[in-house]
């Protein structure tokens, strides 16, 4: 477990990174359901890391806001656990791999209205409904959080894409009334199907989301002091490779052999314990809705520099 | 991911696991479908440890063999992936997790005959059909390859086990004809379920079983030299920990953190990449079909010695 | 096909029949999701039949207003097929048996967001969309259309009682959105909902019901007139025997031999293709949500008269 | 359901439904699995049928023997039922519409190896297991009992044929191990299987099916006395007209309004109850497995006879 570290230095590797993966010709597809991710341009590509010994480092289009769709929910179930002294919301979600497209209503419907993880979106939407306890705008809740571990004020919802994706919101809709009628969503279905669109249309960046995902890395330690208890953090890891890539969460583990957490905004925030926490950033996306090009370039770090976690 | 292991020395550490995790009273279950599995007393449980220094420490019944059955996966899966340089394996048998019971036919109906990984019962079918082109008695050859692994002439088939199981062996029976009607089994359904069966019904020790699966948590190399590249052999450590321990691969990442592989004898097998390899053994199962005093032994031993790949 | 009647007078034949299937202790269930049915008396027990030469016959109960619930769903049918000469409404919904529960949406899932036939929720809120075309109020429309074939006043919505069944209606809601998410669904899901809902909870006798049924016992001519073509009307039929009394209409048409149509609020609507309608209604349910009491009663009415289509 | 028969005269409107229906270029598609039915050349076309009151009209290749594979699955549950007085073949299967394809394990994993109904390939299974009971050698008897009904020596079991289909049965053999392992097949599974396949590949002409067919549209009584109780007959149409034309049954009830069943031979046998039995014969099929110029030959055939149970 112990990694030698003979990794050539992250500067030029980042850099190196950007040279050989960013997208020459448009391939991958786009979220056929949310329009407006069509319009950010396929050669886009940017990477971030920040070290748990304070250092950032980063290249291309890094300090370029994406939304982050998905990855938010790897924020939304650190909050959720950071308050779950009692584990109530490990009786509503479990923790297992789903095996199904992650919006599949079928699990759900086979398990009682249990979602299989929270990183499938009938497990986020109970996430959401969770932290609505505390706040009814959730959404807001999660922007402070974020802009608290990113450390600066960049982090923001886009009201107007937030807007555009609610209007066609009918699969979550179903999910959360299908939720709602096995007892395990307390808020009204359309409320937290808000909550949750809203939060996972926060823009970031690559460098912002790097240093906003430290914790994961650190031991539940952030930018801004603990977040997590070590094992509490170990375990947010654990979900991030056993369900974090959608259905392709074998795949991943195989090739690049970390915790990772992807978003249909062509983002991935990927952990390496004890070391980094890294941010990759490429719009087009594979069959799985990953990015194809920030799949590939993790895949090559990993190679070069031997972080993995087996 | 460096390991500070602060932890108490193994000896004493092993014998208090013995203490502390030996079943006094019977709970658990027993695997319904194979009579002889009931025969082992509930109070049995050995934990054995092979580090990648050299050094073995056990306790308990450390040195009962007991019937190895799904762990032998672990050890199909690293055979055929020593001959597999053109990665023909992997265009049949996936590398997910599956999200349903481990000898179902519902997902590889749904998948048209490709398994979702090496570990499911349908997987290892696959993987044994593949190495039943190298050598038709594959079971022979399993139990040659565990023998030199662990260095000494102790593991065999336990051939009246063997044919008891598969007199009971419907369901196999059931997966194997279904893959050949899907054009993913060469050799005669009944053939690759025979030599499954036998496969699976290896007696080794916990020893015998730590020293076998020490090339996994060694970069691939074995008490007895290479076994598999440094790469593939974490490869095997990703599956292990995405789809080890049937449908609680995920509880066991939360709760562990290592990648383990469980069989219905009892038996689980861990391993901490670049320390050592785990094998413990208490023949009561969960809900799960893993083994319920090895399971809490092992998130006690996690705990205490910090060992995590999270 | 010809049928020797040699059947007993039907009006003591009715009388009979209310003696000995009216239950006399509570057995059966009461539907969870929808409470005010609930309230009803166990041992309400109504029949009557309306024939084809103009003859109505009823014992029991028969004049007292229940929930039509589900059996809506054949007059929908009906009013949708009276207006669709294109066949527009079968590029929406097929008609064949669904083999599980009436409101799943793993079938939905898996057949793309087409039910699988219109008495089914997911098929029925198609048609009721599709009646929204007409009329937004679509509810109020059906709502004449029974009126105007039961030839008299009796038929109404009870508001209390929709709007108690709406506020639960999260199973309902979740498979509207479903079907918007597949683009099958115009109008909006919670609107469509609300007209279903409201067109379910027609109260009407069991008198009433016979005789807005008749038109499909009839060649299409109802009390009032042409009401689909004969074609048409047993088309209806057809729909009825295979699909109308959800997972159990392989069991109805084998026990009772003749199309029908249930409704949780206990009441079946059955057609005797040329002779007659009947309904019979007794509130509490088996467990695949047919009236108890009633199911047994037209089996004993089937036998006696020889009233099969086979 | 009195049918007033102002149809033309059979034997001209039988010959003018060749006319119309043999197929004049080749559409539809073969069986897959079954190489030796794509040699049957695409324009064969016959129709027979036998009338309760004792005559046979035929045209087209209704002397042509072919394969009835399903068909004979009416024939075996009626030969159950003949013996079963005690009702237990019907706690082996049931007897709704499956809405999955014929030879899904899907539907019987869900319901724990009781097949929905007998006329999936898993139903039949437990029916040729049924009837193994009284003779292991069941194929042998089904040809009796149809050579028996249709009166004369004609009906062979095309045993080169069988030999070959056998040789492909692997969905077949895995659903008689799936049965095997829920405890629902008293046989081995293997002996179940070849009775199976042998008695599908009996060879019957469209005149011997029709005559063989007469006890089911005769209240239980055949061309050689009394086959099934007048109750049982009506049952087994009831089954047919809701289970028999695979995943078309309502389709086909919809168009046609009679019980039928159809095998991938081309042949579909139908009943019109109290009057006569049909057989259609054309080898090419549509994409649910029926034949294509039959059901169209059968609809034309109701439209103009108004023959319909509905």
């Amino acid at each position: 477990m112990t990694v030698a570290i003979a990794a050539p230095p992250l500067g030029p590797l980042l850099h190196d990174l950007v040279r050989n993966h960013r997208p020459r010709r448009e391939t991958g597809s786009v979220p056929a359901n949310i329009p407006f991710l069509a319009d950010v341009p396929f050669n886009k590509f940017g990477i971030a890391v920040a070290t748990t010994s304070g250092q950032v480092f980063s290249s291309g289009d890094a300090d370029v806001p994406f939304s982050i769709q998905s990855i938010s929910k790897v924020f939304t179930l650190a909050m959720a656990l950071q308050g779950d002294t009692t584990g109530r919301l490990w009786s509503r979600v479990l923790r297992e791999p789903s095996g199904t497209p992650f919006n599949s209503l079928v699990q759900l419907e086979a398990e009682h209205g249990i979602p299989r993880n929270p990183f499938i979106n009938a497990g986020a939407l109970v996430v959401t409904d969770h932290l609505m306890e505390g706040t009814y705008d959730a959404a807001a809740w999660v922007l402070r959080f974020l802009t608290a571990q990113a450390g600066i004020s960049g982090p923001y919802i886009d009201e107007a894409a937030a807007a555009s994706e609610l209007s066609g919101s009918s699969r979550n809709l179903a999910l959360a009334h299908f939720l709602k009628d096995f007892g395990n969503l307390k808020r009204p279905a359309e409320a937290v199907v808000e909550n949750y669109v809203r939060h996972c249309s926060i823009m970031m960046t690559c460098v912002e989301l790097a240093k906003a995902g430290l914790f994961l890395a650190g031991e539940g330690r952030g930018t801004a002091g603990p977040v997590l208890s070590p094992s509490d953090a170990k375990r947010v890891g654990s979900i991030m490779l056993t369900c974090g890539m959608y259905d392709a969460a074998g795949e991943f583990a195989y090739r690049v052999g970390l915790p990772g957490k992807s978003g249909v905004g062509g983002g991935i925030l990927v952990i390496v314990p004890g070391e980094c926490s890294i941010c990759v950033w490429s719009p087009r996306l594979d069959g799985k809705g990953n990015s194809l090009a920030g799949t590939a370039a993790l895949a090559d770090l990993s190679d070069r520099t031997g972080w993995s976690v087996f």
